[in-house]
């Protein structure tokens, strides 16, 4: 197959569910095609795409390109060449116990003729409730018993919908899988800014000492989404932005921001870290749900200069919809580090900007020189941007040119994508790259997902519990207008303590 | 005169001792002109020329104006305008008595016609030889005492050429003006990086904790002059690198970097903060001038390309000169703040470009972590650009984009004269706004000039002792080569204890 020059990956097939759905379309195989051009696959390498819409592996090799050539960071001429030659297809049902017994045969088959040892990759881009059923079926085909080589599984999130939900679907895993075996895909992790954060963390001697309750006043991170819901309304409606972007992302980069030095770089020491930051989190009471999480819903208005409408108007949404597309948390880590500094998260779809960045915000200075002469000065503030651009900056006062001696605030900056943006992979390259390789890393393990989904529990609850005491019209569910940056009670959640969202720009 | 707003400065008149040399026409002229353009000047002001080498005010004008078309970064259409009607010219020797008193008729004629009410601002941009005489005759002419508004004078370095001849001069200095009314100009104090650094060290909260022993490893002060001794051989053959930079330039930068936060900003506590440091500079033996202090001499060579000569070969030097043209150090400051941190002072003549930078290196990392996988890392700088280009950088370490995840040092960069570099003033326009409006924050005290005598006298006490016990030869006198950065002592200052210089790119 494609050449390779001195890299010892281990052979194997990549068996893609869902392989004619639009995140393997728009991800998964520009995805691919990226680390095949860079040389970062096996030697010895097929893919298998499972669907039911494709009749042919012609057809679905000709969609392959299509991808390639609409989604991919870069394109080389000749596009797809013998990229497409490992691409093979199989069209079956998921609920058709037969079509994974031809699988099983298929892949054996290709072991023969790949020489890929049996080893196996499954990845699940499908809907959340095929899941269970595929990992049953997989069991039930033998297909994992008789491998012969290592298995791996690949799963989207969401992982479960609640505590319960995702404690089930895991025992559900379990029983086939080890835990060695279930890569959790969280996208964001494979992002090139998140994967930069430990090193930026612990590869300098200049931020770790000032990383801590001592120095930081506050800590903000925002996913914000310019897009609404798009087609996925009806999914939207079951889920809600709280389940759809704090188990997972929001914590995980809680979780990396707010993590000890690990004591190696091995994957059980980075978990075994982030699993304690968010074991830390403190509990949310009734009370602090009440206090400290503000949900919103967006209602018609302008993005990007175009009117747009409101969250219950889109397809496949409840016209009485209360299902939030915006959240705010305040939340605290009970650790040494962390006592007292307050972390504040926000997500929102229909946001003035498409846009995610941690900023760090430093003490005040104490009021004594400057302060007296010139007033407040703006705080310091450490900036990483995660999307679209990817870079950090630090935002500190100077003296502004002249004599007039003014005092402003200005930023030291580093991009990292702004002069060649084709250049910073997709998230999903680094997470194929780690999948096959098998370095779980930026996979999180089970108790980690655990454990938010535990933190997260009371206020779904809460939500739940206030909804049915009260009548709907009880849980407050502030509107916002699309393009704003979320119902005015997102701002007095910092506001009331004299503090403010900052915008990064 | 020129219109001015609501500026309140008061009027007075500028009188300038070599109004016909070179510092006048390059700097002093410029300068004036742009504050005039910005409205930096007071309503009611004159400023008299004195010189020997033109005949007439219309000469002196013409002159002015032909210097502000040549130096001034910003030149307006009709360039000199009325801005030129408050020149004046008086023609005499500096020794001849009566040049003082027509002197004093002309500015007490000058007080009557512009309302200057007697404030005088004497500024001696002449030779240092002058500097007594000119007071001398400014007492005698009793043109202090009978003034009736309030006497300034500025001196232009060097401020003597040791510490016996700095203390006599400043005791003939303050037989006729009040150390509140002697400006001591060390023009690198004009500039705008260099008054930043009270800024950015004290207006931020993140530079303070980490401004100390515990996380520098060591700081690196260079100024790099591109240029060689030019027509100034005969002053420099007496000179040398040493006296000429180092007990005002680089002193005082070694003072802004490294003093307490003073009480507050007025300009008795700056200097009483900057004193403290000078003081606390460990003193050198002989020994330690030995150990710790390299000089050397350029020969002929290359800068930017173009063949230069030796600086035997200049024009004044002796052809066996024994003067150093270049000059590093390094030096302790022994208080709680900097013990044990070593500060490495670098400047000379002939140098690859004209660059000045202090650069602060942290400590390095623990050895774990990304060390132990990826071997040692670069420290992180912080480095202050003084010029040419005015700015700040990080350097920190960060993941290379894309999975391979080798870790690069990369930049943070805040410049703040790369856009508009004719908008960032120049020194001089610092001082004499400063100068005009009688605050003497920028401008040292005597007791920092005694006190940078006091460190830097062993050193010339120890080379001459040194030429004199062993004959010429025996003074390590290095050369180098124009267009390199010194010689390779220099290097070896820092490498025996496993540093280097960086170099500010």
């Amino acid at each position: 197959m494609w050449a390779m020059g001195e890299n010892r990956l281990d052979p194997c097939i990549l068996v893609i569910f869902g392989a004619t759905g639009d995140l393997a379309r728009r991800k998964l195989f520009p995805a691919l095609y990226n680390l095949y051009l860079e040389g970062r696959l096996p030697e010895r390498f097929g893919v298998v795409g499972i669907g039911r819409r494709l009749a042919s592996e012609a057809a679905f090799r000709d969609e392959v390109c299509r991808a390639v050539k609409e989604f991919s960071r870069k394109v080389k001429i000749g596009v797809c060449g013998d990229f497409l030659e490992s691409f093979y297809y199989q069209q079956f049902d998921l609920g058709e116990a037969a079509g994974f017994l031809r699988l099983k045969e298929f892949l054996a088959n290709m072991d023969r003729i790949r020489e890929t040892r049996g080893n196996r990759i499954f990845y699940l881009a499908v809907a959340p409730e095929h899941f269970g059923p595929i990992v049953d079926q997989l069991a039930a085909s033998r297909m994992v018993a008789e491998g012969g080589g290592w298995l791996r599984i690949a799963i989207e999130k969401p992982f479960g919908h609640d505590l319960a939900s995702a404690r089930e679907l895991n025992q559900r895993l379990a029983r086939v899988f080890a835990e060695e075996e279930i890569y959790r895909i969280d996208h964001y992790l494979g992002k090139e800014m998140i994967q930069n954060l430990m090193v930026i963390r612990f590869a300098n001697s200049l931020f770790e000492p000032l990383w801590n309750n001592r120095h930081i006043d506050n800590i903000q991170i925002s996913i914000n989404e310019s897009q609404g819901v798009g087609t996925r309304g009806r999914y939207y409606e079951q889920a809600g932005a709280l389940r759809d972007m704090f188990p997972n992302h929001l914590m995980q980069l809680v979780a990396l921001v707010a993590m000890e030095p690990p004591v190696d770089l091995r994957t059980k020491s980075i978990r075994d870290e982030k699993v304690k930051v968010i074991r830390a989190l403190q509990g949310l009471t009734q009370d602090a749900v009440a206090r400290d999480v503000v949900r919103g819903q967006y209602t018609g208005g302008n993005v990007d200069g175009e009117a747009v409408r409101g969250y219950r108007e889109e397809e496949g949404v409840s016209a009485s919809s209360r299902t939030e597309t915006f959240v705010a948390m305040r939340l605290f880590i009970n650790n040494f580090r962390w006592a007292g500094v307050p972390f504040y998260l926000r997500t929102g779809k229909r946001m003035p900007e498409r846009s995610a960045a941690v900023v760090i915000q430093f003490r005040a200075l104490p009021g004594t020189l400057y302060f007296k002469e010139f007033g407040a000065l703006e705080p310091n503030l450490l900036v990483l941007k995660i999307q679209p651009e990817e870079g950090v900056f630090l935002q500190f006062n100077a003296k502004e040119l002249g004599p007039g001696g003014r005092i402003v605030p200005v930023k030291m900056n580093y991009c990292q994508n702004c002069d060649y943006p084709e250049d910073s992979p997709e998230a999903y390259e680094r997470l194929f790259f780690d999948l096959i390789r098998g370095d779980q890393s930026i996979f999180p393990r089970w108790d980690e997902i655990e454990q938010t989904w535990a933190f997260v529990q009371p206020v779904l609850d809460a939500w739940t519990a206030a909804r049915e005491a009260t009548g709907e019209g009880e849980v407050a569910l502030p509107i916002y207008p699309a393009g704003t940056w979320g119902p005015r009670e997102a701002c007095d959640l910092l506001e009331r303590e004299g503090r403010n969202w900052w915008l990064v720009l």
